[in-house]
């Protein structure tokens, strides 16, 4: 049969750039929802924040952070900022670069990753946020 | 019950980058599908485009269009324009780094977004393109 | 009916940034399945890979491939480096920016993509990978 799940995560998150591992709470619904064979859809709510995956080991969150903040640098001029002067510019437009959404297979009852492999929401926001992140599995029930 | 319900729309917009907010017609198409919580796909066809998230006022998209340009500019060269001389071998690899597709949840009927969120396609060609983009909804039904 | 049919496939890829054309793959994965409308998504597995869609002509190949180099140069200093020494630093950012999965829709039994569109597997990593692509796919059958 087949079946179809929304549920939804809030995470604490940082000044941005943070990167936070996502995929133990995206692995506790998965259970949940009791799916065998089928995909995870996962979009986070806000216009400063993004979806991707990565290996989530403080090496590469350092490089990652960088290279985002090499995307859209806090200290360059915005036309937000002009009108809005809250400072957050930059988060902006690397959440746009970066996308909001992102689909993780589930195979066997379990998220399909490499060893290697989690999934992360980013805050680029220049504040810390609490981030909702909407889920909605559709696959075969267990 | 569940319910798969296909559409497409299509988006005049004007030499790239240009950035187009689609989400009231993401909107309606939601209601005419009569989905109250399930998730919408949405893919943009063609090469040249993409899809993303922004806080849609014009300051944003201002930033946005830089950071885009920054990535591929139309001032660099180019393998593709050697081979097809239509000038727009920047469109390409803009097109690429954003990536054609978005997942946007469904929950009580509506697109979950953040208050200042909005779905946008922005066409990276150079010249003026009637964007088509194709929509995917499943979800449980009203 | 609606239907789900999971499956995937392994593709050879050289040393990053390559490039791959899986549109034939993906294709063939569809007339399998038998859907007549709905979505394909796709996600690789392994966080030095990514998916997007490009006209595959050996000039945008070329010009994408410098976008990507530019995006986390395999020059550049790397604190994955510093800890694992496996001089893939780059790899993993390029990776994260442009992301794991994408959607595709399916009409009429065909992946519905532009004239010159075709999806692509991009291997980041600094050696040859063999990368699994799981794929999703929900729509109506034939």
């Amino acid at each position: 049969m087949m079946k179809l799940h929304c549920d939804n995560i809030e995470i604490a998150t940082g000044i941005g750039p943070d990167i936070v591992n996502i995929t133990p709470q995206l692995g506790a619904i998965v259970r949940q929802a009791g799916v065998l064979n089928g995909s995870l859809q996962a979009t986070v709510i806000g216009s400063t924040g993004s979806l991707t995956t990565i290996e989530f080991e403080p090496g590469v969150v350092e490089d990652l952070k960088k290279a985002i903040s090499r995307l859209a640098s806090p200290d360059a001029v915005y036309e937000h900022e002009k009108a809005w002067h809250d400072g957050n510019g930059h988060s902006h437009v690397q959440a746009a670069l970066l996308g909001p959404s992102i689909v993780v297979p589930i195979r066997s009852g379990s998220l399909a990753l490499g060893t290697w492999q989690q999934v992360v929401t980013i805050n680029h926001d220049n504040r810390p946020r609490r981030r909702r992140i909407e889920i909605t599995i559709i696959g075969h029930d267990l």
